[in-house]
């Protein structure tokens, strides 16, 4: 481990992550999201009766944000809807995985996304002796949704009460980079069984929790610098101390296809993640590209089958390597 | 008009002005826009039966976005539900007025706002002969719910096709600036009969386009110095060329209660509003303050009765005022 260490000395200055953890305020909560932490962390390093040792993989998912005033009222923030981490969430669970759900507040749910956005109200009529009754017109679709909605919640609540689904949110990179670590020092302990899935748009940059006024900028007159300091790049300090044996999967979204694949590749070295999933902007949702040192893998949804989503056939690939990942420290 | 064209020049450098549109990105259905407006400023310039000319309100909502790039990842957010200017917006067509609601995509709408969190289908069952059933005990608050949702639609399609309400989305501060000046335009015509009610949480500082990177911010090194530039004071652009006799309404929201009440008398002084509605950010459900060169009043929700609301008594007060306002011109 002292080895891991002085190399996170060389690549990422240990002073510019003190700096980051230094000036961010004191997460809300800490207590509380460690003994959640402990205790889920406790149920799935058991083995279950089947003999099979339970994986546990952290999702995170939506964007944070940056505070530009302590008393927030403006912020730089990073578009997501978190779609990807949610539907994700679910393909996971369903492959077997207890899942740490680190989201952004108010982004998309696992179980959540088939909700249908217009109002159900407007399908219900009042009876004059004062009975519910449903529209005929809109029965089916109704109870379609009733249905749908059921199976849903129940699979929600047999994840979250069986104890494999572990929400934890956030707001501002602060809050995120804080959890993530509590998160890192619980699931350390799983070694090769826990997998990391970084679908969460993380911001690069952040403004010094010291160096912002308490209070709203004043715009009095001319115009504004902000100097926005670096995010240190934790996920390579994930990788080398903070849970070195942990499957690491990394996003890398961009708007110019050109730089993409470049990004990715410098990505998987830089940060030694074992697989870096390369989506541009405007295709993410039919197609990513998979890039690890075995070569690139180009996954894609089944246009031929209604409601396919590329998170299917993506999670199942990042559960065959992880299981042959668990498999080379066996033999 | 010459003079007041030349007041402008002296207090906002029209340089500034021409820089902000001439930087911006063409607005998206621009001619789409300026046909609705004209519209329903016509329909609503025609003197009705009751001989009382129609009072109209631009209302705006929700807060404005700042791009850092051109394919928007990353942007400067102002925190804002929109609540207050959904709320408004009932309370001034509840009091005859005729409403354009200028507001930020995704932020509260009228009529929407009492809608449960909970999602509703929570509240059904599919019985085994297949008919839909509501669960007995929550029978009651499923019909209140129909009830309630039926009377809110009802008076928004109302509103709606009766062409009391116009509706127009924005996300960036260049659409909400764009689209304010084709609404101004429109209402100047109806003299002091048009009202603006900017409730909408407006970016002070933004990038220029052209300065934007086209693409994604590229993180490779070191810090990023930004260089805002400031917003143009278009609220006394609009008082002085726009629209110079519409009612003024303009709010000021600030973290640090020492300093609300000067910065809103200064605002009311330098943009030459009729009004100023002065809230802190911890209190401003409950109670603003309006501040006037007639002195301030003290606006409060009524506390004894359940979901009253603070925009109430503050419509109230400023219908009040600008049937003054109009009345002044008429003698």
């Amino acid at each position: 481990m002292d080895a891991t260490h002085s190399e996170v000395l060389q690549e990422t200055p240990s002073v510019e992550i003190k700096s980051f953890f230094d000036s961010a305020p004191p997460l809300k909560d800490a207590d509380e999201i460690s003994r959640k932490l402990k205790e889920f962390v406790e149920r799935n390093s058991s083995t279950p009766e089947n003999g099979r040792v339970t994986r546990v993989v952290c999702v995170t998912s939506g964007g944070t944000t940056v505070p530009l005033e302590q008393r927030c009222v403006r912020y730089i923030d990073n578009f997501s809807s978190g779609h990807r981490g949610a539907a994700s969430t679910e393909y996971f669970l369903k492959a077997g995985y207890s899942v740490i759900f680190l989201y952004r507040r108010g982004t998309c749910q696992p179980y959540c996304s088939s909700l249908p956005d217009d109002p159900l109200l407007e399908c219900f009529d009042i009876t004059d002796d004062s009975k519910i009754q449903v529209h005929p017109s809109h029965a089916e679709v109704v109870k379609r949704a009733i249905s749908e909605h059921r199976a849903r919640c129940q699979l929600n609540m047999q994840a979250v009460v069986g104890g494999n689904l572990l929400k934890l949110p956030f707001t501002t990179i602060f809050e995120y980079l804080q959890i993530l670590q509590l998160i890192a020092d619980s699931v350390s302990k799983l070694g090769r069984s826990a997998m990391f899935y970084f679908a969460a748009a993380v911001s690069d940059f952040y403004v010094p929790w010291e160096l912002l006024t308490e209070h709203k900028l004043q715009s009095a007159s001319g115009p504004l610098d902000i100097r926005l300091a670096q995010v240190p790049k934790m996920i390579s300090v994930l990788r080398k101390a903070w849970a070195p044996m942990a499957f690491c999967i990394s996003f890398k979204l961009e708007t110019d296809s050109n730089i993409l694949l470049a990004k990715a590749a410098m990505a998987l070295k830089k940060n030694k993640v074992h697989m870096v999933v390369a989506n541009e902007l405007s295709t993410r949702k039919d197609e990513v590209i998979v890039v690890a040192k075995s070569g690139n893998i180009v996954v894609r949804r089944d246009k031929a089958q209604p409601g396919a989503e590329v998170e299917s056939p993506l999670v199942e690939l990042l559960v065959d390597r992880h299981s042959a990942y668990i498999k080379e420290a066996g033999v």
